[in-house]
């Protein structure tokens, strides 16, 4: 059983924030930054691409409400909002889970954006073959 | 007018990649990686605080099947689905978007995670806070 699971059925500890019938929110233990928290489906999905619509639907209210709370009581001016799905984008817990990272001046976390090059043509063509397969 | 409402009113252009009656996705012109698509909502929210929650509700299961079509185009191995809110964030549109930014071994974004250390005591208060401001 994967360690959210377990903290989902009690066999693990963690520091709640929020609970419903499908969701758990809990402190992330690193704090990335103060009051980093994740929220996950009780049930098991190993990653975004295998969510139930349904339930993708119910979860980013409830990270929005957790945002707002957050604010409240760390003072943060403002949050990253992460999925990382797939080893490959830094998923280390294989269940999948949201990020909510309160940001606040002179923090420790930062994200770096680098920008890549393709021609009008290029991203013509890539942006038209995805539309097709939607 | 944002430069997100002047690409959704089509005075700016853009590479489409989904268009319904509330949002649309377009490549970002940076291509941080092969791929890198934004998700706004038509109307203007200034971030995720601010965004409808009847929207927030809408956007998610947009983003992951869009991310299935980016996954089946470019053969992408992972994504990070991000949102940035606030400048603080490194939020540069104030426009609510999404990033689905495709992920491929060896590309050029990484996300740095570091941790803090915080007491027992001190994560308790926080979630407990946190929790009772729900």
């Amino acid at each position: 059983m994967c360690i959210f699971c377990k903290i989902v059925n009690g066999e693990i500890p963690s520091y709640k924030v929020y609970e419903d019938e499908n969701f758990l929110a809990f402190l992330d233990i690193s704090q990335t930054t103060k009051g980093h928290t994740l929220v996950v489906p009780k049930r098991h999905y190993d990653n975004l691409l295998s969510l139930e619509s349904d339930l993708a639907s119910q979860i980013f209210p409830i990270v929005q409400k957790i945002a707002l709370s957050i604010k409240e009581i760390t003072k943060a001016e403002g949050f990253n909002i992460l999925n990382n799905c797939g080893e490959v984008a830094g998923q280390s817990v294989m269940h999948f889970h949201i990020h909510i990272i309160p940001r606040y001046a002179n923090d420790s976390f930062n994200i770096q954006f680098s920008s890549n090059s393709f021609t009008n043509e290029e991203l013509n063509d890539l942006a038209e073959k995805i539309k097709n397969t939607l």
